[in-house]
């Protein structure tokens, strides 16, 4: 039984440790999860009356075609049903598009470090990943537009950022997409498109009518608080979701995710409620950074890349030890984690782990 | 933005009406689903439980490996962990063996009415489809084996096939398994493992030892109660699963859908006594069609394909008036309606409207 050639090599994805684990291994008793860029306010109590209103139907299949989510968001967008596809996550959005698109050997661009969602995908279809380097942390469009040639089947520009959490702007997108040649699609990922507050920010979908290659994708994992349920989406022209739809399994999200984002919609004060708290949480969080004297990228997202000053792993176990678990290991980045923006109470907490860890350093060193 | 070539004409999905649209479109206060073979009885309490007791957990991100979940099913098939691999349905796994290892040009071998799910992902992958005709509605093993050449990467055995319901024996299977190479994969889905009664069916966990290039497929789908949730499973040597988990999506099940399968599992009470009433109800719809001289293939499943002697769209149709929704359309047989078993409540509303339809269809005739 032979493999594509390509699968080969590829490495197995692993887990992080669950929660129960650490606490085991540790013999903690509270662990605060701040790896995951899940919203700390979980989601809108709509969603879990919602959820149990649906429990009657839990035998039966879903609609695959998520017909009333696709009415409902399609007015929540302003777009039409035909512009939406739904996905287990905004990650199977992505995969679907390499399923439909990429052929071995055509070329596909993204930053040096960026979701590495598009970068797996883009390998078992056997395409040729193009890194560019980040600047300051940002995509450099002029430096990915410069790598476009007749092999490019598609950019991917994830905005706000993972995990550095910066962003380009309406302009600077506009000045790319007039150069990108229409045969080239641009996935744009938004799943932090709720968090953002910075004004340059691009409203996207109004951007889809005048570029026919512009993808976007969101995700109902993120300030919707649904990561459990895995739903995601896709916004695009409807020739271009009709081809991701014919890669597409009949029921790829289910049914209690669907009624949850139907609810989770239907609250935007809860949205707003969040992106407010969240705003103001990572303002403080970069204020503890610069008391601190450590450098991170100004985000936009509800995480934050900060420099530790140490292998990154190095901060990652002594962070473990005190019951914090956060994101390390970004190869662009050694000495840099990645922690989500949690509760005031988390962020104190995690602020006064991470100050213990620093000075176990300075005494640690020769 | 060119799509790989063979997607371009495959057919798009199209879903099934909501009960909530036939209602509506027809007028109708009561509709009875008997199109996808779900279980009436719907799932163990047990399931509903722990679906409400996870709600907290909701913006979490499920674990991805499914750690638990694979531990309690290991513990219960009696397999070891790393035999194991879950998907978003068991159609996920028939999508991801194809990702994994179906190259353009390749060959797979399956019946000629069988589940659609395995064409359609032979088709992305640009393989080519030898569809070997059923004999008596059951899998021909010695005219597959007959097809198998040095292209052919893999075969596909429903086991109780979809839509007729009938099995292949263990020493059938046996028989085959001993001739196929052993660089050919062989698929065993047993989607609807739990409903057999028959002794000759194959205990097929314990043959993959034995047989490298077996793959079973399971589901928490039918039996277990729990189709609107996603999750199904493959079972095979650690090499097959570690090789399919390289293109699978990390986070691609859900929590609520991990810990309802985790629920299920534990009440077996549940499953024996939907496995029971089930039986006893295909047999009493058997007997009706016999009595009204309609020729079925004998089931094993919790479906029932019946030879209606009239265009199986038009019994749809008149069957859905009445508030009844089967499944038409089967190419190979396209006088038959395919029927899933429902309680003996719905079974006899169902009954009754076929004879309806039955008598429309003589009085129709010239």
């Amino acid at each position: 039984m032979k493999p594509k050639s390509q699968i080969v090599n590829l490495p197995v994805y692993k887990a992080g440790k669950p929660i129960e684990e650490v606490k085991r291994e540790l013999g903690l008793e509270h662990v605060i999860k701040l790896a995951s860029n899940e919203n700390p306010y979980g989601s809108s109590p709509a969603v879990l009356e919602a959820i149990t209103r649906e429990l009657a139907n839990v035998s039966i299949y879903p609609d695959g075609s998520a017909a009333e989510l696709t009415a409902v968001l399609a007015k929540h967008l302003g777009v039409e049903r035909d512009n939406l596809i739904f996905g287990c996550g905004s990650d199977e959005i992505i995969a679907l598009i390499t399923r439909a698109f990429f052929l071995p050997g055509d070329e596909t661009i993204m930053a040096d470090q960026t979701f590495s969602v598009y970068k797996s995908n883009a390998d078992i279809e056997g395409a040729v990943t193009i890194e560019v380097p980040l600047k300051n942390g940002t995509h450099d469009l002029p430096a990915m537009l410069a790598q476009i040639n007749d092999k490019t089947k598609a950019v991917w520009v994830c905005n706000p950022n993972n995990p550095t959490g910066t962003i380009i702007s309406e302009q600077e997108l506009i000045a790319f997409m007039d150069r990108v040649p229409s045969n080239v699609m641009v996935v744009l990922d938004e799943a932090y498109y709720e968090f953002v507050t910075d004004e340059a920010y691009p409203q996207s979908i109004s951007l889809i009518d005048r570029y026919p290659n512009l993808v976007v994708l969101r995700t109902f994992s993120k300030i919707y608080g649904l990561a459990s349920l895995r739903i995601g989406y896709g916004i695009a022209r409807p020739e271009i979701i009709d081809l991701i739809n014919r890669v597409r399994e009949p029921f790829n999200t289910s049914r209690l995710g669907q009624v949850a984002a139907m609810a989770g919609l239907q609250d935007q004060v809860f949205v707003q409620e969040c992106s407010k708290r969240n705003a103001e949480d990572r303002e403080w969080l970069q204020n503890e950074f610069s008391r601190l004297g450590l450098p991170y990228f100004p985000t936009q997202g509800n995480f934050i890349l900060v420099d530790v000053n140490m292998p990154s792993t190095t901060a990652f176990q002594s962070l473990l030890k005190q019951g914090i678990i956060v994101r390390s290991g970004f190869h662009v980045y050694p000495t840099y984690i990645r922690v989500s923006v949690g509760t005031a109470e988390q962020n104190r907490a995690f602020i006064a782990a991470l100050e213990n860890t620093l000075a176990e350093n300075v005494a640690a060193r020769p």
